[in-house]
């Protein structure tokens, strides 16, 4: 089997690549090569299985048709995206890169022949639902997002689901929960502090809480969307009928929770490091996002996230701290 | 206030161009020009309003840039269409017109300037829902298209919706039920037999019936649809908040309904003229369509439609017949 994964350069693109390579299997059948390809030159990760990195923007045209016509992919990954911070400041380059190169993408597989219908799993998001909302969301809700980045996937999704039906190809949208705890720098995300009011105590830094302790959200860790990515590359589409994107299984939590599951792992000194800063606009943006869903059928197709946000809180000490955080390792 | 009818040859367009030039008012201001644009030349309706007719491709580019810098229109009705058995044999064209034609009408009005936010009027269809249905459809049903028409129409909804919340224009998508009854020849659409079984025996003619007395449709007629799209002109967006696409009411009715207000009109003659050729294919086809909603939304703003298939009847024969069906006229 082979796979290419374009977005490989982004933080899930690294951590698929990684386990891909590393495990050489995907669905019980063996990886004969990984095609890994972003703007910017991924990392290639250590393993048995060929590698192929390319530097391309997948959104300018043509570019799709040559990366398939060299790998010829079995399983195609489109984890390639502008955020949804960038969508909104920069509009024609969400559109370009979230909207053209996804469609430019499914409309190369659509060209390279009759015989060609590859798996394509889609990251799409829970960006695609906008207020109101019910208290918990169910698989029946409509997409009626709140924002460009969220229109762009929800068109995203749409496409993949004609396609799919056409069978030109055949495809799987995964809506991401926020990815939870998010490794490396802090960013300037509206959604950024969910995970640095972790990441950072447990590092044995500051981090600025801006809402308030009741808001709740819905969350999954990288560990779990690398697993759900794999997980729509292997599962039996016939189940799916027409509707190609499910909503992934998640923790609904309170910053409150977050909090204390943080004192659950990294002690009360980890907590201590949160201070509060509320930012009237960063609440006004996360007011408007989903709190907790009903996600019956992907849970039925064996999609399968944390069980509590203390298990995320674990899995990022295990996956990012070496299984040690500092403020463990420090005299409380 | 200059309007613009792009789609302005087709059966709407051409229905909307003579109701605004005849009455020269849209929601209390005058008309001071209209601009009616199509692949074909747009008949030129009567009337005192200064009339452009303009024959264009909408979706090539440039275009739509063409047409708004000419028109600089307060209010662009968007009907142009490839219609949705196209839609599904040329895929290609199905996506160019009916995806790139309105994004590019969208986006000329977005690079127009700062200053220039029209009303853009976008006829969608209820062919946005797709199976699995509940009996009666609400407004928050989700867009699951079943075809790639109904894809093409739910994107364009949510670029429209997008547009709208960037204030980049000032968009309302009505979702259209299936017009009935449709004037003109018979044509091959799946859905043609609907008009069909009323148009043909009040003109004296046979027609064929492929499906059984008990499906059920959601109708309205083609005087109620360009009702819609003159209030769609008109009403005060405020209320629509984020979700710009609104399900217009309509009457639901079985065929048997249908052949029991044709008999009611035309009377038992005109219903004799009515030959049942079942056939799997469009039984098969009619089967994946929605029956009934609940449109809500619609009439709190003040949209309507027919009372009953009845007046569906009537408002044909005094819009195309000149209030007397031929089988009216013939001894019985």
């Amino acid at each position: 089997m082979r796979v290419l994964i374009v977005g490989a350069a982004g933080m899930l693109g690294t951590k698929l690549a990684l386990r891909l390579a590393s495990e050489g299997v995907l669905g019980g059948r063996e990886i004969e090569s990984i095609a890994l390809a972003d703007v910017v030159a991924p990392a290639v990760p250590a393993g048995d299985v060929p590698v192929d990195t390319v530097v391309c923007d997948v959104a300018s045209p043509g570019a799709a048709r040559g990366l398939l016509a060299a790998a010829r992919p079995h399983v195609i990954f489109d984890l390639a995206a502008v955020v949804s911070g960038e969508a909104e400041t920069d509009f024609e380059k969400g559109y370009r890169v979230n909207l053209d190169g996804t469609r430019g993408l499914l409309e190369a597989v659509r060209g390279a022949g009759d015989d060609y219908r590859p798996r394509v799993v889609f990251s799409s998001s829970i960006a695609v639902f906008g207020p109101p909302f019910p208290e918990v969301i169910g698989d029946a809700q409509a997409t009626t997002p709140a924002t460009s980045y969220g229109t762009q996937k929800a068109i995203a999704e749409l496409l993949l689901a004609d396609y799919s039906r056409r069978e030109l190809l055949d495809g799987v949208g995964i809506r991401l929960p926020t990815i939870c705890v998010r490794p490396g720098a802090p960013n300037r995300a509206a959604s950024g502090f969910f995970s640095g009011i972790i990441r950072e105590p447990l590092n044995g830094r500051e981090a600025v809480l801006p809402v308030a302790r009741d808001v709740r959200h819905w969350f999954a860790s990288p560990r779990a969307a690398v697993r759900f990515l794999m997980h729509a590359a292997t599962i039996d589409t016939a189940e799916l009928g027409t509707h190609r994107s499910l909503t992934m299984p998640g923790v609904s939590a309170t910053v409150a929770d977050e909090i204390a599951a943080l004192r659950r792992v990294g002690g009360d000194a980890a907590a201590a490091l949160i201070r509060e800063e509320p930012d009237e606009m960063v609440a006004r943006i996360v007011d408007g996002w989903p709190q907790a869903f009903d996600a019956r059928r992907a849970a039925a197709l064996g999609f399968v996230a944390e069980a509590d946000f203390d298990e995320i809180v674990r899995v990022h000490v295990e996956d990012e701290l070496g299984n040690a955080p500092s403020t463990m390792k420090r005299p409380a």
